[in-house]
């Protein structure tokens, strides 16, 4: 199998991803109280602990028939866990009891379906894979009471299977990057850049509603899916592919976002944009996180928000400049604690620019140029490489993500930050709407090496209350997972989670896709 | 009580509509083989034949103890059919055996979860009514077995509960007129304006699905759902009021289009509009459809399409100029056969207007000038006014419509002219999308006075089985109702249809919301 594979107890390729620089050392000792020097290694492949594979040989062999089947450590412990902190914590210590017994990767929506109903009849607990980077737990393989469960990696269904104008079809296997790189030559994009871009597939993206860091310009995937097909144990559900309709409740709608507990999508219609022509990334620097909040919603009033618009907090562009190493401007900073504003323009730069900057001169912003969009656009997939330097080091490290109308905004950053208290917190605002913005938070403290877990769990349920409490969203583009699931009742009330426990029963009468996750008590 | 309301046989405040122009006689002579004379009148109010209500006293005053109920023939024969054209041959002709046995007004969210648990408990049939336009049977009463029908009327929801920013929420019950007029104080249009606009209420278009003329600019009426309250018979629906969330399947797309068969929308948030500044409506001449399906195309992948864009094929643009007096220009076109665009802007006319002027230049568009976008204004509510003078006259006049991607687009046209032949068919493409459009025809003809419902009848179910093969969806923007419901298995799918009745019956275990509509066999 040529298909690239992360590695299991991280992000990158090894050695791929920018690592973090020497004078981060620094910050760490004097914001975190750590030394800076490597305290902790991921063990080997070797050293793993997992049970032996418990799939019954007639199933295995039911399966083999249809799809590829794997059980060797590697493919098991691959599909183990996601990329949360947790996950990360568990895989680097070599936690792996509960891998799946095996990896089955059929070749085509038939075979997906086959593998459902295989599974169905033998009770095998399914978890469906795509990029694998899960951070609330969307990929645990949680069996429940059942004896077996089987990773099913979509990776083998990877084609774009056409493209007529901006509508592409694709499989749900396909990576980002090489959705994109097959798109350039029909001069598009998916125009869709979550951090985990890498390694993310179409079929994840669209299974828990991702969004990008350019959705405030391109728009969450949600709002680019024309059309899907999706297998579930009791058969195939489909939108049909039109560009809108009136015709009831959205299947669509039902589709996506079910994260695997529904079905699993075999194949995506999705809007696609063309390549900008002209980009322009640049920063600003405004005197409140409050003043940054008041242009932003303005922009997105307006109608004149950039594509990518992303404002940090205090805590945030301070220490973002001081991992920089742009230690002259840090102490700048450090004095005046100024918000930095990125914003991406694709496409359509001069008009919208040119108004967005009256508004933002307006607001009192302070221009820091093209250096500074520059600089959020090399690193802004490094975060992920950077974690695993960071837990090197002995280091807690965790995003939270929400949403709020713009009345609600302000009181749920305060919210969140003071359920956080004691771990040093950053906040920006990443996607912005008319109605509302996302709030993105990374949490960075000393690990507890004695319960490292418990000590970020009691710190994570205490933020979702908040969260809860303060009118926001318990995710906004992260999806639920087991992690979320907790407070899903909170979220949609008791009858609307029923209403959605109703699709599942018929959809998977004998619960066995992806148990324990969205919907789960 | 003060409210508006139409007349029990058609659409308008009597003569407060536009009536058919003196010169049109000659065209539905020419062309429908009609004298143009009156043939046909509305039958009055004391000759239209209904049953007694059949309503069980107890329940009635259970009824009367939490809203306004009331069962004289006016209210009845008011709530007794929708504003299709099969609705209007029954209406005029005074059957309105079905009426609702009562009519019941609640003042509350609160009294409204309360009728439902009294209807649900009593067996009694419940159609929520909101402005009463439905054309495809949406609030037809529909009893089954059931001894007893109520029309749960909302039009005592109709208040603005709260303007935040562009975060606006409503009762359902307020008609677009007048919440447009509340919000023109705060700088702020709902920007949705269906044909049905002067009846029509914010709950009745988000239930529905609704497009407006100017969705093509200002989104669909689902696109700006921000959140909503939905009773049912179980309890209280509610999606969370947030911009965007990852939190699973969307409750909001579960409850937005639901017909009043899983419950009763009580509260909308939604997003509005600035009002515009500038606003320009001009008209252009296409050498063809198919070269205005292209522009059109490109304007909407380039993301300049105008707010509201409406291009008519030759059939409609030539009838529309002859039945506007405009013999000179007809003659013209008589000839040449064009198509008429009408491009609407609102706000930012500058510089989308310069570039789409420039693509339409290139397809070899000619402008007709302000005067062709000024009289689609002034006419753009006149369609079901005019519509009593044509029933008057003898004619079988009814729309349909569907949307398809742009591949599919001119088959389908194709398709649905051929399905309805020896019928005048005029066709519009009314709503543009990055990957498809709308369709929207205009059949008119000759009414055959021994079975002028069976004559409709057989044409439309033609026209869905035609959408169906051709890739169309059963509707664009009018909803299923009862008329569209046979073909939403083949919109869905068996299981589709069958996941979306999953939730009918755990929303709605006794099946009281609104039977024989969308969901029905």
């Amino acid at each position: 199998v040529s298909r690239r594979e992360q590695v299991f107890w991280g992000w990158g390729e090894p050695g791929a991803g920018p690592e973090l620089p020497e004078h981060a050392g620094a910050w760490l000792r004097e914001h975190l109280g750590l030394s800076g020097e490597v305290v902790d290694r991921p063990v080997g492949l070797a050293d793993v602990r997992l049970r032996a594979p418990a799939l019954d040989a007639k199933v295995r062999e039911r399966l083999a028939a249809v799809a590829e089947v794997r059980d060797d450590d590697e493919a098991r412990v691959l599909r183990a866990a996601g990329k949360s902190y947790l996950d990360l914590l568990a895989q680097r210590a070599g936690n792996c009891e509960a891998a799946p017994d095996a990896v089955v990767a059929p070749r085509s929506a038939e075979a997906v379906a086959e593998v459902l109903r295989i599974c169905a009849e033998a009770d095998v607990a399914i978890v469906p894979f795509g990029g694998g980077t899960s951070v609330v737990g969307g990929v645990a393989p949680l069996r429940g009471e059942r004896e077996s469960l089987v990773s099913l990696d979509l990776g083998r269904l990877d084609r774009v299977l056409g493209v007529e104008g901006q509508l592409v079809r694709v499989q749900p296997g396909l990576r980002l990057p090489e959705a994109d790189h097959a798109l350039r030559g029909h001069g598009l994009t998916l125009g869709h850049f979550p951090q985990s871009y890498e390694w993310a597939t179409v079929g994840g993206c669209v299974a828990t509603r991702s969004s990008g860091q350019a959705s405030t310009g391109f728009g969450r995937i949600d709002r680019n899916v024309v059309a899907l097909r999706m297998a579930t144990p009791q058969g195939e559900l489909a939108s049909r592919e039109v560009p809108a309709s009136a015709a009831g409740p959205s299947l669509r709608e039902i589709a996506v976002g079910s994260e695997g507990v529904l079905g699993v999508i075999t194949e995506v219609s999705l809007r696609a944009r063309p390549l900008a022509a002209e980009r322009r990334y640049e920063g600003f620097f405004l005197r409140s996180f409050a003043d940054g909040c008041a242009v932003l919603r303005d922009l997105a009033e307006d109608g004149i928000a950039p594509d990518v618009a992303r404002l940090s907090d205090e805590e945030e562009t301070a220490a973002s400049l001081a991992l920089a190493g742009r230690a002259g401007l840090a102490r700048v900073v450090g004095r005046l604690r100024p918000c930095l504003l990125v914003c991406g323009w694709e496409g359509d730069v001069g008009r919208r620019r040119r108004e967005a900057r009256r508004l933002l001169r307006g607001a009192g912003a302070f221009a820091a140029g093209q250096a500074a969009g520059r600089a959020w656009q090399r690193s802004r997939f490094a975060g992920p490489h950077l974690r695993d330097d960071l837990l090197d080091r002995g280091a807690l490290v965790e995003t939270l993500e929400t949403a709020a109308t713009w009345e609600r905004l302000a009181g749920l950053r305060d919210a969140v930050a003071a359920a956080l208290a004691g771990l040093h917190v950053g906040c920006h605002v990443s996607h912005v709407y008319p109605t509302g913005a996302s709030l993105y938070f990374t949490a960075l403290g000393r690990r507890d090496p004695a319960d490292p877990a418990g000590q970020w769990q009691r710190h994570k349920a205490a933020a979702c209350d908040a969260i809860m409490a303060a009118g926001g969203t318990i995710t906004h583009h992260h999806a639920v997972g087991r992690d979320h699931a907790p407070w899903m009742e909170q979220e949609m009330g008791a009858l609307g989670l029923d209403a959605l426990r109703a699709l599942k029963e018929r959809l998977d009468p004998t619960g066995v896709l992806n148990p324990g996750k969205l919907l789960a008590a």
